[in-house]
């Protein structure tokens, strides 16, 4: 855990795998007197493609905040075909939540946010329910209803899509949100929407997949947060946890004991993609926590 | 897990262990036409005691509620040197929950009293400080700073104890209060204050567990729910849990992780305690889950 | 834990729910002089049934062993329309090993009974390879190789079940054997095959699921033990467990990791079997333990 | 993991921290045309400690292996104050097992070894008494019964000491030895003696710990492994696992299902051993997995 009052860069990189890589980055760190403060990297050797996560310390640091990514770039970057995200701990997290009618996964958030657990900002709750409004005005957060039907999804999505743009948000939490994202919501988004369902996928995709657990007779049940892709609970998975349940336990049971599992799922993967420690990668994530 | 709407009745017993003490409880019921919605009994050898909680339906048993107590005892209890306990389900579970400076815990019990996850009552929130009203406000929950210091102590507490017979609670909830409780308040509540201890006990007893654990460079860290006892952290555990940590892990990552434990690990505690599924005894718990 | 020098009876029942019923049975057993030692009942709302397993004391019971069994049905079982099993502590369970080429599974087992962790018999270990014969040689047990291939499949299958019958074994345990199982061998020891499945069912059904795992990019691996049916990998669950990994884990690892998962879940539905703690019924189990 | 078939050299290093660190290891590894295949850096903020791991690959790296060593104190680690060790994957590790009665963690090592999960030399079993020779004897190893006993215990373990030294064992594994150390053989073979320990440590130290964990009425057991210090149950912890309990399971009951901990923690604990991915440092110790 970095001090939490420096400022820090982190750069997210990949590319395909060479010698002198780690070499070649933390040169460009070290001869612009960046002090490394943590570093990670890992090579998939199936797919000979190299992945990095590197923290540095910017006091000192020899190259202005805003002409890093240019000099990183035309130095290093392009010369390995590397593809990057540069991140500054300056800049506050920004995310929406997503809700429909259960609040556990809400009040958690809430929670951590307003406990200062978290260093964010949530600018906007949406829903396409009412229920949930008495929570957000309990903790003064704006909420906006946008109903969805058959008949108007892509234009009430369009709306989503401009509020957010707006709002300019880093990435979209789906806290228990009861509506399948189009395609075409999801394409504005790549990467950047996180979801939790309800099973250990890629068992129990879709819909009730308590009651599937239930009717299997399975003896752990799981939740997993995963980034939304075009295929429904096919995303990058990021998180997964399990309980063990027995004979004894009914399906509200389930659905009771699963809560838990859910919320403190989906805080991790929050709590990763807020420190930029996510490297989505094809269908699988390299999380280096 | 039964259903919601019906009326039900719980006994739990222990006594000397015996032949025949399951055909002498069950005849009670089955002789007054009691239908048995679930039975666990145990036996603990060493001690060569027996345990025993029984739900039955109330639709229909010949007893009416008020004299069950009265006749379960003189048929049964007195011949086998029972200590019992008479519960009813349409009494909803009435608990206090204390607290300090931390909100994680109380977040969470709230967001499950709000959403019905639990069918209790908690007429009253005590702290020794005054910083979580804002939660209480929020959640239009009744708030009382009793503030706590060396030389008001006794008296403080005291008022504490008139204040929860006052509400009739069933049970008090340690919510991370940062205060001992005199062997005077604990005797006022014997085996009815669940505390969460954030360690996994018996290891790291006592104040600041994750520093300690920091310090001993455990893999694991845990919380620990038991009744408070005189003796600090020794009371009957009820249930406990653990999550990995490494090397990389600060301190403040321990208490950021261990806050996850303890909210949920508390949770479960207080759901078995509202059904009445705990029986302690000497220093320990039976747990019918 | 029963004192293991004494000789005891378990009664497995299922039948319609009703009242009563645990009366009845508890009644049968305190009547004829019979000390309940552990008595677990469940009763499964939407199915309407009830599950029991009763176990007791045979020293001074009043009816001897041989007719227990009728003495129970005609005053009892009838009468409820129970489905039951009837054992004794005194039989040694006798199971068969089957076995391929992956040894981990099997050196565990052995262990446990050459420990005497587990009393039972083990007559047989069947292979459709070669090449294990020395491990069984080195704890001095039967090994026979029955290879199968497409076109002696059930002709060597008729061999193992004239073998399995003659040598009188309870259950059949599939330690990584690598054949999938005709209908009609399963059909001949119904409910009496536990295999382990080298996932959490129901994900990564049939063959190489640790491929499967690694391609989704999950961050959990399983194991499952069940019982045996026509339907591959569908038969009721026992037991399950599982343990985080990560991207770091090639396909190599997940085999190597997963390894210790299945003969512990294996091991655990098997020392469940072994003091008859299970109740398949339709597609699940009940376990009481 | 690497591919199996190359020859890697692997440094584990620690250090005063300070800039550069990484770069310059890097740097030393690129000029010299080596490629890395994994590398992990850790800083302790609170020690102000620098630790890392690497491995590359040696085929075609211009320094010859026995000159790596040299070359890098000379022109890195000196330098940096840096302490290191340099191994290559070309040895195969070795280890002497320490055992007294019980055989669930010799045999699962056993089968680990024999099976080629660990590529590993087992060069000797040493024991205090004769109990376990027919398990060496089954999988042909040499077993040594080295009794010990108030009187003779110095004389006794320097055989042991000269025995290991003969052999030249990289380190020693205590799996379920029941004898304390001594200091002076402790300092022989500084963190280089991996113990199990029935508990999950600090709870529980010293003698018995299932019967401390039964009367305490815990709801979960573990097991520790850790490197063996002159300080009883004290050294630095290499791993922990856990299993959840319940006030059903006895004292043999916490003793069966410990065993299946012991021999996992253990087995764990030896395989990072043998990729050298443990970096002991004080009392605690970075495992880079």
């Amino acid at each position: 855990m970095k001090n939490e009052t420096s400022n820090t860069a982190i750069l997210l990189i990949h590319c395909p795998d060479a010698k002198g890589l780690v070499a070649a980055v933390t040169d460009f760190l070290h001869n612009n007197n960046g002090n490394i403060i943590s570093l990670d990297q890992h090579v998939d050797q199936a797919e000979r493609r190299f992945f990095m996560r590197v923290e540095w310390d910017l006091e000192g640091f020899a190259i202005p905040e805003e002409k890093i990514d240019d000099y990183f770039g035309t130095l290093i970057g392009q010369k390995y075909r590397m593809e990057w995200q540069l991140h500054f701990t300056s800049r506050r997290p920004r995310f929406a939540i997503f809700v429909s009618k259960m609040s556990h996964c809400l009040y958690d958030i809430l929670q951590r946010c307003m406990s200062a657990e978290w260093k964010v900002e949530v600018p906007i709750i949406i829903s396409n329910h009412d229920n949930l409004r008495y929570i957000a005005e309990r903790f003064d957060m704006p909420f906006e209803v946008i109903a969805i039907d058959k008949d108007n999804k892509a234009e009430q999505e369009q709306r989503q899509i401009e509020l957010l743009q707006q709002l300019d948000v880093d990435f979209i939490v789906l806290a228990r949100y009861m509506q399948i994202l189009s395609d075409n919501f999801v394409a504005a988004f790549p990467n950047r929407i996180i979801n939790i369902h309800h099973s250990f996928l890629p068992a129990f995709k879709g819909a009730k997949p308590y009651h599937s657990a239930f009717n299997r007779g399975v003896k752990v049940i799981g939740a997993t947060s995963h980034y939304v892709t075009a295929d429904l609970d096919e995303g990058p998975i990021i998180e997964q946890d399990v309980r063990r349940i027995s004979h004894k336990d009914s399906v509200p049971d389930l659905i009771r004991i699963g809560k838990d599992l859910e919320k403190v799922v989906l805080a991790r993967a929050i709590w990763l993609e807020i420190q930029h420690k996510i490297l989505p990668y094809k269908n699988k994530t390299i999380v280096f926590d």
